[in-house]
């Protein structure tokens, strides 16, 4: 299938996936760019369809191929400079995570590069998932997608209100850890069977309500001259402290 | 003074500092935008100009005041809601860091937003300085500036060539540290009291001439599932591992 025109409404549909959360959600897709991420995402088995505008990328193999005008490209694309070459993929919308030992919890997270980047770590540190609380910013939009550097296809996600989800952990013997100024410093935590870690808004930390039902708050230690670490730092930071089967 | 039209001189001479690298190395400023950061650099005694569009900010005393209309404002900022409030100021250039225990070279970091979360994290675990190779990002590009959320008035900063540094570093007893996936673990490296480490560009990692001349090399460990760790998040854990006079 060629595409031509710019007001085909395919090309229409796929702008509204790479720009509308709602869009997304409703058809329960979301786009990724770029070979290295589209080669990822074929590997785990997720695409639906592939557009592409560059000829070199016939070398992946696809029952549904689109393809459409480097002009068409640009349109859809939230790059300047696009690759040639995207995949809408499937959402993945679990329900329970496979281990409940190491979890991190998300308080309103806002900023695309964070989010991207701790489940960038997440991964790489062997958490066994993220619960994105409600408030936290789309997973599935691009800039996100795009900072998670294919993490995105590796990681668990849950989105669940978080209070509720406190709860849960707590019943199946999970330790609750807040990230506050007030908390005992990382290096004096110990090590638990199972530990969730909240981290909270880049502004504003994670919110009084769920400081008020945690089991202990951690504080990373840092210089009196420093007023905050950027999220995705701390997060990273504490998921390598209590990374899983790592040397 | 007062500035209301959009083609007055000054207001050109403000966007460029903005946008142009040479303009800002030339005059030897940078600017800053917002409450937070304008409020930081003045207790920094850094700040040569204050440009405001929004009078709440009369509430900061300095002499040299510049108004401008919000059209203005609008045009000189980066970002698309300005606060309202600019400060120009003076760029520091070192020869010499005061100490040389803990030092982060950077070797061709380009994102904007990875060196000011690092320049951030390097306050924040007391390192001394870092150096900069020849062809990493400007740090006084405004996203850079941005991110290092008011660390940038506190980081010593020298630029340099990286190979010539390290020779001087070794000649002073600090042992260089490269970071590559060949490297030690970095839970074996032990503390030293002089210790540099080389963080690389996002996508090639360190430059193979630079790894040829360290003293060892360190590899922080992650899952096989994961390719690598963004890189401000690595720099900010051997930061951590290795922080100064903190708990």
């Amino acid at each position: 299938m060629i595409i031509t025109s710019l007001n085909n409404d395919k090309v229409k549909y796929y702008s509204k996936l790479m720009t509308s959360k709602k869009e997304r959600d409703q058809e329960g897709l979301y786009v990724v760019e770029g070979e290295h991420l589209v080669y990822e995402a074929l590997k785990e088995n997720v695409v639906s369809e592939l557009i592409i505008s560059n000829n070199k990328y016939d070398l992946f193999t696809f029952d549904n191929k689109v393809y459409v005008t480097d002009d068409i490209m640009k349109k859809i694309c939230d790059t300047v400079t696009p690759q040639g070459i995207i995949a809408l993929c499937k959402q993945k919308q679990l329900k329970e995570l496979k281990r409940y030992d190491r979890i991190l919890l998300l308080d309103n997270i806002q900023d695309p590069g964070n989010l991207g980047t701790i489940i960038r770590s997440c991964v790489a540190f062997n958490f066994d998932g993220i619960v994105m609380g409600l408030n936290t910013v789309d997973v599935y939009n691009p800039k996100v997608v795009r900072s998670t550097q294919g993490a995105i296809f590796k990681v668990d996600l849950i989105k669940a209100n978080l209070v509720d989800y406190i709860d849960y952990l707590k019943s199946m013997g999970v330790s609750i850890f807040g990230t506050s100024l007030d908390g005992t410093v990382l290096s004096n935590i110990k090590s638990q069977e199972k530990m969730a870690f909240i981290m909270g808004n880049e502004g504003n930390g994670v919110s009084i309500d769920l400081l008020s039902i945690t089991d202990q708050n951690v504080l990373i230690e840092i210089s009196e001259k420093s007023e905050s670490l950027n999220v995705a730092v701390a997060s990273s930071i504490i998921m390598y402290n209590f990374r899983k089967y790592l040397e």
